[in-house]
């Protein structure tokens, strides 16, 4: 299994991304190697020597940044260092790419250099969502805006597809449309026609509606929604437990009491923030294009970057384009 | 002032929605008498004799349940306590209504009963979210799921109206639309152009777009969505907040070291999630019909009820739909 990295994406890269990129081709023997790609000056001083062997840089000087517009800047930077870890993948010369760069410039690279499975119309990020009961994936959590019934009926697919390579072990999975009430007859026209199309959908195990309130409570495996919807769901939930712990650690320093109780229960809560962190969980696959291709959060550290190698390493493995491919054949 | 009070609406009604008409009515000698639609039976025996001159009962048999279809909930049940409640409104026996019954049964008596102010397309639920940096304003919480951008500028102009009476004493307040992202080419066609149309209404003191995570730390007051939205928004918050305190109730309950923390922790904690739950705010008015029109939780108890009058106090004296008419007068 190769891998491509694109080491210049993120906010901390080079540095972290080639020291998760190191740490990953140190605890999977899997990956026979690891390709960066980016500038092979500042690389070469980064990486780990005893690893010399199973490491290839790709030269590149340009990169795509968080603030240009994805599809203008791809065209305008034929080279960046996204587009280049994409190419790989069509080329076959690799097996995975990894980012932690622009999540716009990644799809658009994916669209153009990697290109569609047959028969998706859109592809979508599928963001594991770490809860109480479990990790949800919450798809699409941010790539289209404004979606079709059939998109989601797509969209659920992949999205099983892949929960089913991320909890091998769990049977019994099912899928939920994200709505704002439980009933059939709630929501938007679209909400209300993808109800109907889920449920007579024989290959999906459709759960129902589900509402914002129980997405974190419910045993359901798989939230369906449009990019838009699923990108108020993430960032409101980040935004929620931000501010709790914001609030949590003020209180926490106005009194001796208070201090008190704090010291005794910091590792606790340190592993509460950790588990809620949705960074934590490392990557994002784009389901739906001709390989794999990881969206890591920007400002992701080793470990962080490292984790999203990990799911790249699970996605070739148990063969997550092969398996959407046969999900979607129509019978 | 007088206050119609559905008495019947709610899961705990009529109990701790007369304790909590009685307790407002003790509490503000402006409301000079307060109207218990009901059940006359079941209220005389619930009130509190020592207020009984300053309150009638208007007898009705009728109740909507929250699992019936609120239209036809309407058309069947013409003398439904909040029908009748609202009705009072219509006919200027009362300043306003306040239920804590079905939302969309409110909405329904709101339109049919109360009616519409003039030049309003479409009534907003707008609800105000306690956060870190004080309280915001979402609206529409969940009346209309699919909008127009005439629709979303008219929220914001009722939903900033509303904000001027909640928050008296705050200058430059501030509207913002919520969406995938903060730039302005961002979100969905609606979005795109309900920016446009925001940044053009010299009315409206726009920020711009907001995303999920920074509705709780955002200096904006005023959080405007489609009504899909909005439920999405709300009760990802109510759910995110649910599911850290389960955990961390959960994890303090796994060692003496962390039961100790817990018990020194306890009134912070407390304090905490109480601030950060949406139901003790009170009530949400409608905006956009021609009277005063507060909905209040579902679950409400007799604290939280008694502050959706209080809310219906400050909007009757503040004079909410005057303000909302001229508001919406065109130049």
């Amino acid at each position: 299994m190769i891998i491509a990295i694109d080491a210049m994406g993120g906010d901390n890269a080079p540095q972290e991304i080639v020291q998760g990129a190191c740490e990953a081709l140190s605890a999977f023997n899997n990956i026979e190697k690891m390709i960066l790609v980016g500038d092979q000056a500042q690389l070469e001083k980064l990486v780990d020597l005893s690893l010399k062997d199973r490491i290839e840089i790709v030269h590149t000087a340009q990169v795509i940044s968080m603030d240009e517009h994805p599809a203008q800047a791809y065209r305008e930077k034929k080279e960046a260092s996204i587009t280049v870890a994409s190419r790989l993948v069509k080329e076959g010369k690799a097996d995975a790419v990894v980012s932690a760069g622009s999540t716009g410039a990644q799809l658009v690279a994916g669209l153009f250099e990697i290109g569609r499975i047959r028969g998706i119309k859109r592809p979508a990020i599928a963001t594991p969502l770490p809860t109480l009961t479990g990790i949800k994936i919450l798809t699409d959590a941010g790539a289209n805006t404004e979606v079709t019934v059939k998109n989601l009926e797509q969209f659920a697919l992949m999205g099983y597809t892949f929960a089913k390579i991320l909890k091998g072990n769990k049977i019994d999975l099912q899928v939920a449309l994200v709505n704002n009430g439980t009933e059939e007859t709630k929501g938007t026209t679209l909400t209300q026609e993808a109800y109907t199309a889920l449920r007579n959908n024989r290959k999906i195990p459709f759960y129902g509606n589900i509402e914002g309130n129980a997405l974190l409570t419910t045993p359901v495996d798989v939230l369906v929604c449009d990019g838009f919807t699923g990108n108020v769901v993430l960032k409101t939930f980040e935004g929620s437990v931000k501010g709790i712990f914001t609030l949590l650690k003020n209180e926490m320093m106005s009194s001796l009491r208070y201090k008190l109780g704090a010291v005794l229960l910091k590792p606790c809560l340190k592993d509460i923030m950790k588990t809620y962190n949705p960074k934590t969980v490392g990557g994002s696959p784009l389901l739906g294009l001709n390989g794999v291709s990881i969206v890591c959060h920007g400002n992701s550290d080793h470990t962080a970057f490292f984790n999203g190698i990990k799911l790249a390493v699970e996605c070739v493995e148990y063969h997550l384009v092969e398996e959407i491919k046969n999900s979607i054949v129509e019978e």
